[in-house]
């Protein structure tokens, strides 16, 4: 990651990132869309350009607001949402919807009825229930749905486990061993309002390596073979998910992401090449790889405390409220002193969150100059499942979502205010009582 | 904890919670006023009106809204806030300010502001910065502000670490030993718009036993003594915060509010009566103690997998997003399948939240009986620590919150819509292009 500093202060899409402080308050989400496009640039380069019969979409789930559903859509991605609400905002930004893909384990009958209506590019179909259901709801709506049946290859990845979602213990899709795929795909092909394009696999999160990748591809491809013999199947599509580290601190640098595709698309390759059959198209879903290091979160340290012996506190005005990672998946976090940024470091600190409660801890042994009140915190490498994981726990606002582009900053989304947070309560008469409230 | 159903359907409050889920949809957050009233009437009988000179703040981290509000100030308790947004909400439920208590290791100036105009009773002041900050306030606005100082009275509670928040090695407040808490009073004592009422210490969460307030009550006194010599203060107010533990199956019962206190009590009453003063009013403030089990969780179940050799989930349509403690601090609950009462359980499986992301698991090893799509499932004592800490995940809406009172269900919080989830997004123009959306 580049960091880059003027005059003693931390830039962030070439603004002082102080000014954007003061200017719309703190909490605050800062997000570089130059750095988003990068990484979306990188992907055309380096798979899409080259590779044939490929297809990237962006995993909405990391990061979703109207403006970025307009990225997406500008840079000619597919869209991977996973709920009526993330499919709802993809609309709302006349994203077409074509190009969407939806996911999940759980997805409602609203939901399914939400998406067929719509015309969904691709349902991903994640078991036999969802299955029944879908083609009874696209046989009502007199739509043939494009589907992809989510497999679960069985394959485990080296990642926190709440992040590992290949295994064959989990609650995501349809085992690629065994009667159940066959199965389906047989409903498949007798249903009148289903059309299966291929398969999707999801290995896990924050993968470092193409290793977990190779092992799910290999796997799926020599089941691909017996699907042909068993059930008269070829896919015309395959998705291998997403799961591509980010990095988080200035002296990592993430993958490109040929490193991990380059050797996946080689086990296609190589397979179908040997097969004499024509390789499917094989689709991508990053979502945390564009934008997690595109985005940094501004803080104010409140205080400073000093226990002798155990720790020094840096306190600042945010926490497991706009950052639940830390608290969730011990994730780790990288801080400058964003006013302060030519000053040595001391030893070192711990950056507390303002929620009561002592797991609230955002990074552990920071080293950064001397804090004081009213010095600026950047937290790095933000910019995923951040805003999109933020609570309103303690009743504190959510911020806003500042966008940088070409030295403009535009305000996303607008932070929350006291009175937003109690906007949808109603007090019922009875309860009124002595004087009337608000409400 | 007492569960009651009628024809093999759960009922909360006298209804049929199977219906309340039909017609209000789900997830959907169930609370028991008269449970909530039960639980504050014990705390009237069993400590308020056992010990003279006591008091009781509802600690609205646990669950607040305005309906909630207006329960507390019908009630007669204090109210003990945790941020400008809480505060807020009690002044929009016309809560007497005077009755209110405002905490927080990280209040920032504009809160620190509103409480002193709004006349809060007691701000509990965290740190020497704070405590300046406030002097300033208080002198600006013309206003002489009461406050406690919080202690931290180096005392570990047995409880997760997250929620351990009374150790020496804390975020929170002045260490009881040592020079920074005399130098803290003669600040106080100094100060022309602050009024010194006492002290507050908060040990943990979810405590089983009344050990570590006792201890912390030991340790609180025996400085009490010094402090009188030492800086000349006695407190007239000794505040010792709650976390006393709810129950979270129907197998268990949380201990009643006396056994906590009743030894507290006994500690102060004993050294003050030995020292020939009286004894400082005791308050306490417990939150999780009075809502948890007032409140249940009602989910649809949307399939049901069966994965040989490995588990059973079924998957509902919300999860972390509603209730992130499984995920954060490994929380255990118990559920019932709230439209087959009366049919034995089978084989443990593992209930899983809808959320992408294999650390959804709302519980594992449920007792269940055989389980289908379109089962309701009700998740035991989520009325703390549910609701108000509940995230928009995967852009799931927030579930509404029922109030039930006398066989009667009041919406106190709506349920968000599709469209609420984007409300607070702008597209910046350069961004509309093609198509203009919806923003």
């Amino acid at each position: 990651m580049k960091i880059v500093s003027q005059n003693g202060r931390l830039t962030w899409g070439g603004l002082d990132v102080v000014r954007l402080a003061e200017e719309h308050g703190t909490p605050l989400y800062v997000m570089s869309e130059d750095m988003i496009v990068d990484r979306i640039r990188q992907i055309r380069d380096r798979f899409l350009d080259r590779h044939e019969r490929t297809r990237a979409a962006y995993a909405s789930k990391a990061f979703l607001t109207g403006a970025m559903a307009c990225i997406v859509r500008r840079e000619n991605l597919w869209l991977d949402v996973v709920s009526g609400g993330e499919l709802h905002t993809a609309l709302l930004s006349n994203f077409p919807m074509e190009r969407v893909l939806f996911h999940g384990s759980a997805k409602s009958k609203p939901e399914l009825t939400y998406a067929v209506k719509l015309g969904a590019g691709r349902v991903v179909v994640d078991n036999m229930t969802e299955m029944e259901r879908l083609s009874d709801i696209a046989q009502s709506e007199g739509v043939l749905q494009k589907i992809l049946i989510r497999v679960s290859p069985g394959v485990d990845s080296h990642t926190h486990k709440y992040i590992q979602t290949g295994g064959l213990d989990s609650k995501f899709g349809i085992p690629l061993r065994g009667n159940g795929l066959i199965e389906a795909i047989r409903f498949v092909m007798n249903s009148a309002s289903l059309e299966l394009e291929g398969f999707h696999f999801h290995i896990g999160s924050q993968l470092k390596d193409p290793e977990s990748h190779v092992l799910a591809a290999k796997a799926l491809v020599s089941r691909v073979g017996e699907l042909r013999t068993d059930a008269g199947y070829s896919p015309r599509e395959i998705n291998v998910g997403g799961g591509f580290a980010a990095a988080f601190s200035p002296s990592e640098e993430s993958a490109e992401i040929g490193t991990f595709l380059d050797p996946v698309m080689k086990t296609f390759d190589e397979y179908f090449e040997a097969e004499g059959i024509a390789r499917p198209i094989v689709c991508i879903e990053p979502g945390r790889w564009i934008v997690s290091e595109a985005g940094i979160t501004l803080y104010r340290v409140e205080n400073v405390k000093d226990m002798p012996g155990t720790a020094t506190y840096v306190a600042v005005d945010g926490g497991m409220a706009d950052n639940p990672r830390p608290s969730l998946y011990g994730a780790e976090y990288c801080a400058f002193v964003a006013n302060k940024m030519d000053e040595p470091a001391g030893a070192p600190v711990t950056i507390v969150g303002r929620c009561c409660e002592s797991g609230d801890v955002i990074v552990r042994d920071a080293r950064l100059p001397m804090c004081e009140r009213e010095d600026i915190i950047a937290v790095l490498s933000t910019g995923a499942y951040n805003y999109s994981m933020a609570s309103r726990y303690n009743m504190l606002p959510r911020p806003a979502v500042l966008l940088i582009s070409n030295g403009i900053a535009d305000t996303i989304v607008r932070g929350e205010t006291w009175d937003d947070l109690a906007r949808y309560d109603f007090i019922p008469e009875r309860l009124r009582a002595s004087g009337q409230g608000a409400f």
